[in-house]
């Protein structure tokens, strides 16, 4: 996607050993990338979410295990840095299936191969993860087409949580592509960006991505969906996953959820775009298998943005005696998704639709 | 309540013509009361939400109507100070309950005799409000206390939504007095507090309330009471109500549907905690009839709290270009509540156990 002229993805190699990335912590204030050279600095820049979203930690995994290539001097070693990577973020699932993938390949290798076939794979990943979101988009068009052409004014209103934006994958995004993929087609599209609480990914990114894109959009608190749809203002929910398990169990952002059931009750069909690389098929169930990440409290009681002369300032919003919690994601069950979106189509959210559609990559359940 | 050693009310006439109450804006950050000395300087703190809660509301404008009897020379422009009033807050009853009680009281009397009886009614319409609140905390404890004697470890984990705590009230609060009721018979109690953006009364007033009161409490994103409840983390969710309709379709902070939803798809029972003067006899379809007011963006676009050194400074938190919703309230069909705790009783969302239970008070519908 383009920010001002230049057209960018979120993960690339500037040079041989750099792994460069957008700093999404500094969005929407600055528009900053990052040089990272070394894997450990990769990790670290997932951990600390310089660089979030299911395809893009999944990509910048794949860069960091490019690093780790060069850096390890055996495969225990290897395997001790892929181990780093994969220990920075637990629920999200393209993480740890592009260090794997990364692993396996090198495994194979002798060590002097590594460096470059690491490059390469990682590449190869990136590009797949942008091939798919763009597909995800064309999919995700034909539904947004229906809708506009049930609608007397014939603007399709969408309603997302959090950021599954082109910042959150390698390019295009996935809840966002078929917004993208409906402009460029000359649909009437107008997004509901729900803030998303506690780190605002929606307000501070996919809010800032709609714009850069010209794409009409209203940030909303994350109370406000339920509202919005029962008064008919919302046509289609579609937000992003972290992690679907076989039977179409969604994990994504915290609040995922609730706007689910919102959706249920009144009518309005609720989506989850994926690439096929975020379904984790050893697990069903995906409230009682799913680890949620709890994060640090400073998360919610903290958060930074420019005064009104523009300095950026860091504020306590919570009060100091009171403890806070703060769980990353919830489950929403697939018997409240309308379908999943992803690179090779629509389906309905059974494990036995989905097991047949992706049999060449659905390994058999865990358990 | 307590603040410190000393015992407060949230709104009181502490001599001739002067109106004091807490300013909830500063909370809680700073304890500060303010002297209002005109109905004019009432109404502006009932509009910036200086007194915000439907039951701090409305006793406030009852001892605004006290001060507006001292300036009216007639009772046109009597009125006229009512509407402004009025006007202030659309969704709130126990604003406009407040005023026309006072209006009906003061049409029966000459001018002369004004002065006084209104100040005396404003301290009726106050005592009735602790004394409604008291009673709801009577009436809740049974609830809570039936639930720990369940729970192997005895604690009752209550999710509430906004402020609905003394604050929101004259003392006591509503979904609040069954919390402080517990705790002063012995109960283990734990509460979940929504943060409730975009005004954060949650964090800012309920949490800060727990705290004066001991009150074991988390403060949790709004986003996260789904997860909570899919993991059997809350016993039971308790909020207030800014308008309940005849058949306990319940108006009340933007947000409170979504977790109504989650509570009914987790088998979590769902109260309302009001006093009757909340009930709107006149209507029956909440979500078709009740007026949602829409507040100023700057709610949603700006967050003030003290930096690291403690200087208040207020921050924005979505970008420039991206226009802003900002819904108030939402409502809750009464098929989503368990019941109502009021200061009669607990009553289920029923019209004809409504009209029964308050035959003395309910007016027939309006349509």
């Amino acid at each position: 996607m383009k920010v001002g002229d230049q057209a960018y993805r979120t993960v690339w190699m500037p040079q041989e050993g750099i792994v460069s990335i957008i700093d999404q912590r500094k969005l929407p204030w600055a528009f900053e990338c990052l040089d990272l050279k070394s894997s450990a600095e990769v990790a670290e820049a997932i951990r600390d979410m310089a660089v979030r979203g299911a395809g893009c930690i999944g990509a910048t995994a794949g860069y960091g295990m490019a690093l780790a290539a060069r850096e390890a001097e055996s495969l225990e070693r290897l395997e001790v840095f892929a181990a780093h990577l994969i220990a920075t973020r637990p629920t999200a699932v393209n993480l740890a299936w592009a260090v794997n993938r990364q692993l396996k390949l090198l495994k194979a290798l002798p060590r002097e191969a590594w460096a470059s076939a690491a490059k390469v794979e990682a590449a190869k990943i990136a590009d797949e993860d942008a091939a798919a979101c763009e597909q995800i988009g064309q999919h995700g068009l034909v539904l947004l087409s229906e809708i506009s052409r049930r609608k007397a004014d014939g603007v399709v209103n969408v309603l997302t949580h959090c950021n599954a934006g082109w910042l959150a994958f390698v390019d295009h995004g996935s809840a966002t592509a078929p917004v993208y993929a409906a402009m460029a087609a000359g649909l009437k599209v107008h997004v509901w960006v729900d803030e998303t609480r506690p780190r605002s990914q929606g307000a501070r990114l996919t809010a800032w991505e709609l714009a850069q894109a010209g794409v009409p959009h209203t940030v909303i608190p994350d109370n406000t969906g339920g509202h919005l749809m029962q008064h008919g203002l919302v046509d289609i929910v579609i937000t992003g996953a972290d992690r679907v398990t076989r039977r179409g169990d969604a994990a994504n952002k915290i609040g995922t959820y609730l706007k689910a059931l919102a959706a249920r009750d009144n009518g309005v069909p609720f989506y989850v775009a994926l690439p096929s690389s975020t379904f984790d098929w050893s697990i069903t169930d995906g409230v009682a298998e799913i680890e949620i990440e709890q994060r640090s409290a400073a998360e919610v009681s903290w958060v930074d943005g420019p005064d009104a002369e523009g300095i950026l300032r860091n504020v306590r919003i919570t009060p100091e005696g009171s403890p806070v919690a703060n769980y990353g994601f919830d489950v929403t069950p697939s018997r409240l998704v309308t379908g999943l979106i992803t690179e090779r189509g629509v389906f309905p959210a059974e494990e036995a639709a989905l097991v047949v559609a992706f049999s060449d990559v659905a390994q058999p359940c865990g358990r």
